[in-house]
């Protein structure tokens, strides 16, 4: 479905891989391989820095060089919740894009805490799934460990109110994607179920949603076009995988190679 | 050789791809990316949590929803340790059952104090390559800081020994796999020797039996089960496989498209 | 190219091969992963421990059975650091041969005051890209995050001075990659522009170097053929893969089958 939507998503790709953005990333053990190769293999630049000690530094770099910043709360201790703490706050008076990831938001109140504290540094964009979103937003929507219990649809109300409370843009993924700043919602739809079934693929979202943020003026429209691109590498990938494991493998190769072609006809992102 | 465990195993794998429960980790930095891909690719639920300040808040999801916990000791600090103490002491007040993998035991006063203060709280099921099976039992088994420099046949009397003095099942993993209560020793058979080029294939296994005894009763033959399943599963992957890298992909998508009849007529589970 | 180089890198392989020899690692959060299996795929023995607790240990294993270690210093907080100086220290007493990887130099005061720190324990082998190795000789090479904004050309004087200064050897690698002790240099030519889209393939080499120089007693020419090895692996890899997904596996796989014919005919080291 060729439409401007699609044709904006194909423009920032071709952005992203023209200017090879840095995205300076807190992910957690788990997403950090994949979250790296996935910025990789779609033109960015990653850097995996998480010490405090570096935090200011790292920052400095991202505001120089119009680099991004995302935050995953997946593995968090202690100290990691005090550095992603620092790196918000540093990201919030650079104006340094930011993405916040709430992985297992409802699941402990350790996680809970987490992004209320960050959430006042104002992410540019709070991705999660629906019951993560749903669970931000107060509601009884506490997932099953990290993986989701609540579809994204249950969600989208929840998405609208924290993007309203908190003038921040909400995107919940899922069967079909959501993208809100409160008054505007995009949906976005793609993907394979498959894709829920290699670990950390929401998590890589994050980082190239960061990626977007760092070269697209227009936040709300570019974190639904990044979506858009993903949900149809996946989609393609998961046709020539026999499984999860060579799903994975499909994926990074497609961020690769995915043309504006296949991205204009096939992307599809409408305003709901 | 189609039998009575076969069948079981089968079983188990349609219980297991049905009831996707939760398997909360604290896994290795080495292993956390091929463990939770496993767990997704077999149709569980992985979640990678180690803060102490949610062991509580985990081990309460995992007592209401009958889900299971992995310890892992491979690239523990202080802070780690402290932790997995915390989580194995919650899965014994809660009944929740869990796998102890004593990583590299014997290579450090470290890795044995580790294991020595963790096995207190009854895992019911350590599971480790020769070397670190030796080692848990004070014998001189220490391997080549984390590969085995023992066969599992050597260790086979210490796994016995090491069940009947703590009341727990050991699972002792090599060219020929054993499962014991001290009692009943079930062997397994299968594999493939690639599979040791693989990193964290051990690591991985450990997570499968947290998933295995999440829901089965029979904690013995669960456990012999999910090996007898995932040797079948790296068999077949290797027959197709250049090497460890493409070998590692098509393991995750056996995983996933491992078949009954395949499970029924293959796997070898013998009593002992 | 067949020539004497060559066939030394060819020795050198069937060396690592028939002794496995134990590397030691601490290794980064992101390349964890791809660096024990390609330590794996290669025929070594790959041990990642990085706790203060178990340095004393480990080194003394290294020094018993004739290990490497190697240390990256990627993702640091202020508990790895002083772990890696400790270990830093003991390879040093000891003897052990052993790599640093100084990642990101010059992207933060923390990493450099890292690399200061652990240099004066004198590496067998300094290992990095260009911005890397600029920055570590006190020059204007800070590169975009951990990504090189330099070219190993543009670095090979700091190289020679680095060696030089610390009586060390230094690896600079990039398009050509050059080794030098500050007397003799070599030149490395091979690899694949699409090995800069899978992250951490530099990070996995220098775990290799590490294998290298465990087995090898001429240092300089041990890492030279290493990284032919490697370049060769990667191109031979990259020709028959469709992007960075596949890139990744194939090149384990090719660590794992390359044979001596191969590297003999096709590895190219030169004295510049």
């Amino acid at each position: 479905m060729s439409n401007e939507f699609s044709k904006n998503a194909s423009e920032l790709l071709t952005n992203i891989r023209d200017k090879g953005p840095l995205v300076w990333n807190f992910s957690n053990f788990v997403s950090m391989d994949i979250a790296a190769n996935a910025l990789l293999s779609i033109g960015a630049s990653p850097a995996m820095a998480h010490a405090k000690e570096e935090a200011k530094d790292f920052s400095q770099i991202c505001k120089t060089i119009n680099g991004a910043l995302t935050i995953n709360i997946g593995t968090f201790d202690p100290y990691w919740q005090e550095c992603a703490l620092e790196a918000a706050k540093h990201a919030n008076e650079n104006n340094i894009p930011w993405v916040l990831d709430p992985v297992g938001a409802g699941a402990s109140g350790f996680r809970n805490k987490n992004v209320e504290q960050l959430i006042k540094f104002k992410p540019t964009i709070l991705r999660g799934n629906g019951s993560e979103i749903m669970a931000v937003a107060g509601l009884s929507g506490g997932g099953k460990g990290v993986d989701s219990t609540s579809t994204s649809n249950d969600a989208v109300d929840s998405a609208i109110s924290i993007a309203k409370k908190n003038k921040i843009i909400v995107a919940v993924t899922g069967a079909i994607d959501y993208v809100t700043d409160g008054h505007v919602t995009y949906a976005v739809e793609g993907g394979n179920e498959m894709m829920t079934k290699v670990t950390a693929t929401g998590c890589a979202l994050t980082c190239l949603i960061g990626a977007a943020i760092a070269v697209g003026n227009n936040k709300l429209l570019s974190t639904a076009s990044i979506i858009g691109i993903y949900d149809l590498a996946g989609e393609m990938a998961s046709k020539v995988s026999r499984g999860p494991g060579s799903l994975r493998m499909n994926l990074l190769d497609k961020l690769y190679n995915i043309s504006s072609d296949e991205i204009i006809s096939n992307v599809k992102i409408k305003n709901v």
